[in-house]
């Protein structure tokens, strides 16, 4: 942390290291050169293990809603059954999108905070055969919860093992564990501002062999979302059009902090961070609003208690320097977001349950000094506990320290 | 210029200033909060000039490929007939697009190097009544050649008043006068790595009142590339998407070196170098590709002479740290294309002249040394003559100087 920036605690963008903002600030170079060509592939080859695969990621340059819609344009054709499983708002989007481009679209709707009952999911894929794809959300941003997608990849493999599975895993590919390759998954996205430590501006989109034979016959039109395209450029070292470079930039720089660090130290530290965020906030009186079998390791959704509204709360808090997210679609002005993905610390969620404390206390929220950051230290040193190769505070490197 | 980096002489990306470059580094902020918007809206207020328009102009996290796209998707429904406009690659992919987008399309294609005849569109436009859409471009990339686009604009106004008249001007708008609004145009595009002096990230498409009714009566798909989902968010203060930010940033910093300097200068320093690089070029014996009625003031484009195929000049040229472009499509191989848009100064003209005909001297192409950088020095001088605004040094403040 650093007194003269904001502790910034939304689900992405996240705060960069400085390596990363270094590489942000580098001179243009040709995308048509050796050194890109270069750059690419080591980014995607360390890219890949976070998703847990050995085949093809897209990179495109657009935001995650960007790779979402690639995601559905690419795999299917107008008329075709698709289930779209929502639990919160950007599932609903890919629902939206499916719909949008034609697919006969069939919702499993879950109750905002929830996360999808395999059972459930189960009898609806039995009492409606036939699906061509079913569309998954891993972590959903806008409420906190984390879907248990290995296991609801598996009921659908089991129940319709035609059908091709596809996850936005935005908020999850590269902060928690994502097997792709070994769940059966066919089509994930993210992107370059949530676990990657980037700047917003490149969604990736890996793609299983299955998925390959699939997007071929997909008839919906697409151009700038093609990922053939990308698929052919890419395996002559190419970007198929002119691509986010300073982008690419950071990606890079921030691969080698996530491969010093490893990735079950850096979901370890995710899970930390999570626990300390979730601790301190219910130290403070606070509701948190998903199900708590299901907590996000990535975002915390805490829901508004009577008396606190958000703009307070956001003014509040900006004011120590603290910027947190607010609800979005249904739950806006019912909920806020604590942010703990990418570089975060546990000195940040110190910073951000203090903040929250300090401000309770001067709200008369019946709150005592301490007791936040107490409980959130705790619950960060017993999650640690748990795993040994977690590294709370950031590798040295990323700290620019000795 | 600097020795520890390349004279990056490509058509886009651009040599960043170095006010572009910290902005690139800079520490993420939230794009939902007020500092974005009045960055957002500063950006927005100060490249409508360049646009020549008041109306809106949508910002896409995506290439400018992704712009062309957004032109086709919001206006062109399956079935209908448009009329694509081509004098190069860019030109021919507008024309697929529209394809793929299921849109009836004829095609007018020049050859390359050549500009359109005004004539010629007048004739195909009597003889084929009722497009819904004509396509053109302003500068063509791959060819380095500037279409009379408000001639143009003004014939198809003439012939066939409903149509609406869409620009590719990707890399034109910021580099050479565009009038929008006079000229009648109803879409141009353009992208942040052009003439803008930013990272590649960012697609600018500027949309007159009379598009927007027929954008609400297109019924092609679109969702990411939708520009009433921009136009009713921008209207709000708001990114629709998670935006490219760091993009944004940069763009924010080029603007404050773009007003400073001031559009007429802008357009005299541009060209200025092109004729410096035309005239470089040919005192050491090449031939320019183009038409010489219809030269681009922002890239020209070369014809590789009998015995210098090009890998030895791209490689000789690299050696001495200019980077240039190849040629793209059926140019491959037969052509280079030097870029002078956005920073360009004709200290890296000169630069560059002076690393050809190091070149040239080496290959034994008969060549004097100081025929080359004097012909570039001499053209350049009489151009700036022709213009007392230009300043073909940059303003003290983009070379960081007093």
């Amino acid at each position: 942390m650093n007194r003269f920036e904001p502790n910034l605690r939304l689900a992405g963008p996240t705060m960069l290291p400085p390596s990363v903002r270094e590489a942000g600030g580098r001179q243009m170079s040709s995308h048509r050169g050796a050194e890109f060509t270069a750059m690419m592939d080591r980014v995607l080859a360390r890219m890949r293990p976070f998703f847990g695969t050995t085949g093809d990621v897209a990179m495109i340059s657009c935001s995650g809603t960007g790779g979402l819609e690639a995601a559905v344009a690419n795999t299917v054709s107008p008329g075709e059954q698709v289930l779209c499983v929502s639990i919160g708002l950007f599932g609903d989007r890919f629902a939206e999108i499916a719909s949008l481009y034609g697919a006969n679209t069939a919702r499993l709707s879950i109750e905002w905070g929830r996360a999808v009952d395999p059972d459930e999911l189960r009898a609806h894929l039995q009492s409606h055969p036939g699906y061509r794809a079913v569309f998954l959300t891993h972590n959903e941003t806008s409420t906190g919860v984390l879907d248990s997608i290995d296991v609801l990849a598996a009921v659908v493999r089991e129940v319709q093992p035609e059908a091709l599975i596809i996850v936005d895993g935005v908020s999850a590919v590269g902060s928690v564990p994502f097997k792709m390759d070994e769940w059966q998954i066919d089509l994930a996205v993210t992107a370059s501002q949530k676990g990657w430590m980037a700047a917003p501006g490149l969604a990736m989109v890996a793609v299983s062999p299955r998925a390959w034979a699939e997007i071929e016959r997909t008839t919906t039109p697409r151009f700038y979302f093609d990922l053939r395209r990308y698929h052919e450029s890419q395996a002559r070292g190419m970007a198929v059009w002119t691509p986010a470079i300073a982008v690419m930039y950071q990606l890079d720089a921030a691969l080698d902090l996530m491969s010093a660090e490893g990735a079950e130290a850096i979901f370890a530290r995710h899970e930390a961070c999570a626990a300390a965020t979730r601790a301190g906030l219910e130290a403070l009186g606070f509701e948190l609003f998903a199900d708590s079998h299901h907590y996000s390791p990535t975002v915390t959704a805490v829901s508004l208690p009577d008396g606190l509204d958000w703009e307070t709360l956001n003014r509040g808090l900006a004011a120590q320097g603290v910027i947190v997210a607010g609800g979005l679609g249904q739950l806006s002005g019912s909920i806020f977001r604590v942010g703990h993905l990418g570089s975060v610390t546990l000195g940040e969620i110190l910073d951000t349950v203090g903040a929250l404390e300090d401000l309770s206390i001067q709200l008369k929220r019946g709150v005592r000094a301490g007791v936040g950051v107490a409980a959130a230290q705790a619950a960060a040193l017993e999650s640690i506990g748990r795993h040994p190769l977690a590294q709370v505070c950031p590798s040295a490197g990323q700290r620019g320290g000795t």
